[in-house]
């Protein structure tokens, strides 16, 4: 990405963007970096503040991990968003850690966040604006939470393989049993128990490919 | 409470309250209001805006809820804090509901959502307080969240007891164990089952008048 390019994504991104002046943009620029992220790549480890990271392509998972390295989920950034919470500088009231991860080969503007915090400290839409995008993905989390505490494995599994093959236009859910788990907060074991079920219910079918839907419609009845 | 005592509490708790005119002070006291809340009453429900509720005395628990009615208590907001989450017309980005109920006999102060954001939309101080204040619980909410995904029962059990006798004061935990469940998101027969545990290994008494903490060291053990 070329100088011009990162200024219109910014541009098209910050909605005070237009009200910076040349001297605060040459610095916005000047602390902002385009960087490929190769898939499976540790992105933003925990407290450190990584900075602002806006997706261009690619995939972004951030999660959170365990003393024993239990991973959960929390959501994915997917291109044209932007990951709020790796800015740990701009947002003093996050005090838990958080982890990023390239889920698939990603390139990726990342916004140094002492830069935006100087800023934001003068200019307070920045501010408000960093708040909003941080805020807007309390909703998100709380639906995992709602997801993992409040529904049956069996409905779980059913709306994560009928998602996954929405977005990749498959029928067949190109995931290990391990990963599925992973991507659920689950166990391997609770999720390979429940795919051998619907395998036996014909709802499934489990190779070493992947899990490939073949009975789309139970699998609608089991999300309600 | 008086307006006078209503006015204090504002200034000592809106950092922008001194720059307010003496007409947009006049408006946030006419649309604010001090309530009772007998214990147990449920104070915000859902989607609707209930307001800006300053807790002057007493307890208030905020919680989600599942189709079934399952509860998750997320956090408790004590006397000299206050809890945003119920002001849904400040908060745009927030799209899960939240119930708060009084634990106690409460005594607060409600600030009209609607005359909180009229005023947010003049004075960007105003919504980045907002802002702020709802962000900082997100940290709550994901501490919860990690007792509950990631923690043992007996190490979260043990947490909570310690809790909540450095709380009271009482060597006894005076709830029932269907509130025991309830406070920690888990399930009457699980706290039961493991009570059971703790009192066969001499760590607590389990009586009619609650749980009494026998021996705080094995309990302190248990959370490490």
């Amino acid at each position: 990405m070329n100088r011009s390019e990162i200024e219109l994504l910014f541009q098209n991104n910050f909605p005070f963007y237009d009200k910076l002046t040349e001297a605060e943009r040459e610095t916005f620029l000047r602390t902002s970096q385009f960087v490929k992220f190769p898939k499976g790549m540790n992105v933003h480890d925990g407290a450190e503040c990584t900075g602002i990271i806006f997706v261009k392509s690619g995939c972004l998972r951030l999660y959170i991990l365990s003393d024993e390295g239990k991973e959960i989920t929390l959501y994915r950034i997917f291109p044209g968003e932007m990951c709020m919470l790796s800015a740990s500088c701009v947002l003093s009231t996050i005090t838990f850690d958080v982890y990023v991860d390239s889920e698939e080969d990603s390139e990726c503007v990342v916004v140094g966040g002492c830069a935006y915090e100087a800023l934001a400290l003068r200019m307070p839409e920045a501010k408000i604006f960093a708040l909003e995008t941080a805020l807007s993905r309390f909703s998100d989390v709380m639906w995992v939470m709602q997801q993992i505490l409040f529904m049956s494995m069996d409905k779980r599994l059913a709306i994560f393989l009928l998602d996954e093959t929405a977005k990749t236009g498959s029928d067949t859910v190109a995931l290990t049993h391990e990963q599925i788990a992973k991507y659920m907060g689950s166990a391997r074991e609770v999720v390979s128990r429940m795919l051998k079920y619907f395998a036996s219910e014909g709802i499934v079918e489990v190779s070493r490919r992947g899990v490939k839907l073949v009975d789309k419609k139970r699998l609608r009845d089991l999300t309600r």
